[in-house]
């Protein structure tokens, strides 16, 4: 874990704090990244009760209530469940903030429509939900990962 | 991350492919590092499908099966806790190896039978669990969370 992401985590715990608000991720391919780095923050335990790396499918829909349907037309690196994994976690959290990671980190597994690097991202506040997707092209597994974390807190930020 | 994590983190997973193993973590003062270590290893779908940062006290009654009588009467920082969460994420995950961290990484939080670095680790394999403490002391918060991933996944290699 980097020093961006670190301040990007305490700059999003704060105003979480600020807000009342409560936070859950549903972690794929950055594996608990996310939630270990809100973990970082000191006052962590203000805002995070729990948090799913839901890395199978049948994890996406047992812990984050992402669809079968959702997993079987646009596959688990899809915007669609990138969406309902932020909001199923939030709900199933009880968490007023939900967030979502689902990408293919390499080095094996990207198609000419989904290459590798390729990450959609969910973030769900107060039950609205906004996906987006990034490419992080020639990066290793775990520069994709990391870069991911700064990615979703960078936005999380734009959007408290 | 560092590089000492990463490297037992490869091996734990090749052990566990070679015995067919897969493992789920009940994280709290790693916060998801655990489990995200071991995701930086590409061969990790193989032996991983679910893990879960159960940070708070409630988070870990419901995701990872911890009784609320242990948390009453020893505290969630404590060797009964840590057996009962990796035995508890092993069975809800269905893996053979359940990997579990409960600690004090502070700034705040110690007390002095409990000091800022104590970390309780548990890592049940086949149902039998093996619990740990370590005091790692004098170090900032994420030196302690990033001592005890290396720390557990040590151990986790001996008893593979």
């Amino acid at each position: 874990m980097n020093e961006n992401a670190w301040k990007l985590a305490a700059e999003a715990v704060k105003r979480m704090i600020e807000k009342g608000y409560r936070v859950a991720t549903a972690e794929s391919c950055t594996g608990g990244l996310v939630a270990a780095t809100i973990v970082g923050v000191p006052d962590a335990s203000r805002v995070l009760d729990v948090s799913v790396v839901t890395y199978a499918n049948e994890a996406k829909v047992k812990y984050a209530g992402v669809s079968e349907e959702a997993l079987r037309r646009f596959g688990a690196v899809s915007q669609e469940v990138a969406a309902e994994m932020a909001v199923g976690i939030a709900r199933t959290a009880g968490a007023q903030v939900g967030l979502s990671t689902t990408g293919i980190a390499g080095p094996g597994g990207g198609t000419p429509e989904k290459p590798v690097g390729l990450v959609w991202f969910g973030i769900s506040i107060d039950g609205t939900v906004v996906t987006f997707s990034k490419i992080f092209a020639g990066m290793e597994r775990n520069e994709v990962r990391q870069a991911a974390v700064e990615e979703i807190l960078r936005r999380l930020l734009e959007l408290l």
